[in-house]
């Protein structure tokens, strides 16, 4: 049932109060009226008092339900024969049997004073309705009903209930064919009365990325802050740094969950499909004995008698690993740039994901991220269909369009150039084939090859670069016409490499998950695509 | 062919000398005698200088190969309808047809002036014997065999040649059942004359893990120092620090492959099973705000106007998840150790495998890591059986006993300490369940335990520990009784986490993945299962 009707109300316990009679003389009588208005009065309250305890003491015996409810500190009572659940599975074979749920309980609302609904989150919006009445045999008592219509939102608790259906939909959870009759609820662990953070809030889109810090009473005063930022209806938005300070509530969010399960599966998928192409996993180390790219940005820190360095990117291991046969490598790991760039498309940790392989041309690993994106984009369309709905829903975005398979879009970078000077906006028709794309010509471009080839996903071969120069003479020669000197520190061990033995030729590239995952869904920040953003103004949680 | 019959050999040119003959007087005879033999010495040097250039234009002009063979520099012709193989994949079907393939040339001699052998391998230990043999019409030229008799070891070439049954089976190779007969060989890129260290010591197993820097000029004189360190028969072992020092061939060697193979495997089956168990992957950060474990052993660094530290454990941020309702995740990923330990089983840097998960009792997590490393210990050794068996002709061990499904041994702390106590060494006798177990004791327990069960795994259930404490009152009291205040900084934002919202109970626990793959194939050190293993005294490479 999605509302039932609830039971008819019992009578009113009025206590009955004594009555007044007409007396003899009209002074005795306005005497002994007084005095009978005092008695009145006097038994009038004893009478109140009486029936005051009498209704206290009815009351607490007739609480037969006391094993079926209770807080944390409660012994908690669950019958053996209750089939445990998960609501993503739960099915008709379900109906009328017994079950038990351990849950976040999301809301709860009395409906009069014998009955109470509740909804109950497994993970993710995975809930489901539950309702509870009081009842003839006392197993479900009115103290009961209270108790479970008063939990503080987000307690962990756990119920044992029958599954049935509701009379209609039910419209406020995912699931919406069933609902859990309550026969027991105890709290496992409470909430506190008032969350720095509501669940409504936290699903709502974030309403600014500002990086500053907050001023200290900003994080105790969270809940005014965030009215004075509400909008005219329904719960108030909050911004990043109200959400990160609230880091459990921020990830208890469905649209942060959504997010989470679509990282996952980009991240599988990735791995998945490189793997079935021969690839094979290793990790690289984060800490290094010398800047990878020349020192700017690079975190440094106190090693035992030394420096190290936090590595920028795996590319010289990547490169390793193919020199030591490995023909074909993959990792995915933390990267780390100790840039000052306070903006919502920069962090200062990220996870990277990058492959690296023999190849007899540089453009292989160039159609090899291109097949692998294309593979995790096409298919967490269908897996994460879901998600990904829910995900705009909170930031609206348009279909991530994608070209039909045998029909990627690659341009060279003159071909790009081109398209951007013959018809792209006015300011760009001179642009060069010697310089480097701002992104206004990026973004003009983009929106070009959208217009005539109906993707947002499209690869541009650079003519020189991507593939690695494996010829330590080569190298040297190349390091000292951009001005880097081969035998200072970092880059000596690089061009050492390419001395020991002879290398196959390789090629390779990367992409940040938390940018794949926020560039196809279009988010206003990467910060909402990682788990735990790291910005050069924070570090916690 | 295992060693083909060389061609008949061609007759020699030998340029015809001008002949003698008896003439009139004495005198004249002798004077014309003197005469003649100058005439006939200086034609004779004539000739033999015609000759000689005949000879050196004939054969120049003989070399019909120069289009097939060649130093990197050269322009590499190959046949469009060559075949690419795969070592891996090679079978019946490619017998006698046109392939080609790209290779590492680990070995090649000459076996007389018109033949060489030579050793391709692709990668791990995949190796084919490639035969090439001066030919009739001249499309392999002596000049041509030569060329490939000579090619440095280690060197990455391309080769083009037809599939033939050996009329042996290859002892050499792992290739046993065909080799390529080269109609050409290209080298792309040349190792040096002189290796840092061949591939014959680099397949030996390590000498010492000693983590001492060695001298300045050991480096250098790796090859020298080798020979001092070698055997008395057979190509000489190294010690980790040469291994290291020359990391390529450290690499390339079949049992570092092998050993690298396995790892890929361990760390596949650690996500595949854990996810087919509904878990969820995530990243936690590396750059944090406080110090995990109090401060001690953890890395500090400057980070922009503050300090950051590395991440000693993933827990604070599985717990997060865990209560941000994700109910089951895992953690894949780099952990840091600032402990100056100089040993073959420490490292400053490894990669974790952690897990955490909701429960109603801690036993859930303990026996899911149960679960997990069984079934990677039981999968590989089925599809890592050659591998396996590889590294164990390098450094013998025996095989890793595993219990029966459904035999799993799992003792409770105190259980395992009476068995040490009743079946134990003479020193455990009075071993007290109040105490932690020392390493000795440990050992001496995992011995009884493979005697009475035939099992390298079991379970040990320490009673305390293990499920978290998510009660924030009970969290402050239990931090206090240890000393610990629930209000400095790292511990702070812990305690806080329990106060946000209501929190499953949950547990988990972690093992790294250098120690899983060191412990199965029982190396001399975690060192070894490492890809790049750092330790105090070493960051490079």
């Amino acid at each position: 049932m999605a509302e039932p009707t609830p039971n008819p109300a019992p009578p009113a316990e009025t206590p009955e109060v004594a009555g007044e009679e007409a007396g003899p003389s009209k002074k005795a009588l306005k005497k002994a009226e007084a005095k009978a208005k005092k008695e009145a009065e006097k038994a009038k309250r004893a009478a109140e008092r009486a029936a005051a305890t009498a209704q206290a003491s009815a009351a607490a015996a007739e609480d037969h339900a006391t094993d079926n409810y209770g807080q944390e500190t409660h012994e908690i009572k669950l019958s053996s024969d209750a089939i445990d659940i998960s609501l993503k599975t739960l099915n008709d074979e379900h109906l009328g049997k017994k079950v038990k749920l351990r849950a976040f309980l999301q809301n709860a609302r009395m409906q009069g004073a014998k009955m109470a609904f509740v909804e109950l989150r497994e993970t993710g919006n995975w809930a489901i309705q539950g309702v509870v009445a009081a009842n003839a045999d006392g197993s479900v008592s009115r103290q009961m009903v209270k108790f479970i219509g008063s939990v503080n939102p987000e307690s962990f608790v756990v119920v044992e209930a029958t599954v049935e259906k509701p009379l209609e939909p039910v419209k406020s959870c995912r699931i919406s064919n069933y609902e859990l009759h309550l026969t027991k609820l105890f709290v496992i662990s409470s909430a506190p009365a008032m969350l720095g953070m509501t669940l409504s809030t936290a699903n709502k889109a974030v309403t600014n990325f500002s990086d500053e810090e907050a001023p200290a009473e900003a994080a105790v005063e969270g809940v005014e802050k965030l009215s004075i930022a509400g909008e005219v209806s329904g719960p108030p938005a909050a911004s990043m740094l109200t959400h990160l300070d609230n880091i459990v509530m921020h990830k208890r969010s469905y649209v942060q969950q959504a997010i989470a399960d679509i990282r996952v599966e980009v991240k599988h998928l990735f791995r998945s499909y490189l793997r079935d192409q021969g690839f094979k996993e290793f990790e690289p180390p984060c800490l290094i004995a010398a800047a990878s790219e020349g020192g700017a940005n690079v975190f440094r820190l106190p090693y035992f008698e030394k420096e190290a360095f936090l590595a920028q990117s795996p590319q010289f291991y990547k490169q390793i690993e193919v020199l030591a046969g490995r023909k074909r490598v993959f990792c995915v790991g933390p990267v780390f740039r100790a840039e000052n760039s306070n903006t919502p498309r920069h962090m200062t940790e990220f996870t990277g994901l990058d492959l690296e392989m023999e190849v007899t041309d540089y453009r292989e690993a160039l159609h090899m991220l291109e097949g692998v994106l294309l593979h995790i984009f096409r298919t967490i369309k269908k897996t994460c269909a879901d998600e990904i709905a829910l995900v705009r829903s909170v930031y609206p975005s348009e279909e991530f369009l994608l070209p039909e398979e045998g029909k990627e879009v690659r341009l060279t970078f003159a071909e790009g150039q081109k398209l951007l000077r013959e018809e792209g906006p006015e300011e760009f028709r001179n642009v060069s084939d010697f310089e480097d794309m701002t992104t206004p010509q990026e973004k003009a471009l983009g929106a070009l090859i959208k217009k005539k080839y109906n993707t947002d996903f499209y690869v541009q071969e650079v003519l020189s670069g991507g593939q690695r120069i494996h010829d330590p003479v080569e190298l040297e020669a190349r390091l000292r016409t951009k001005g880097v000197d081969p035998n200072s520190p970092g880059i000596r061990e690089y061009v050492d490499l390419f001395r020991q033995v002879g290398a196959p030729p390789h090629a390779g590239g990367g992409i940040g998950l938390d940018r794949v995952v926020a560039w196809y869904l279009n988010l206003p920040s990467v910060h909402l695509a990682a788990y735990y953003p790291r910005t050069p103004k924070r570090l916690l949680p």
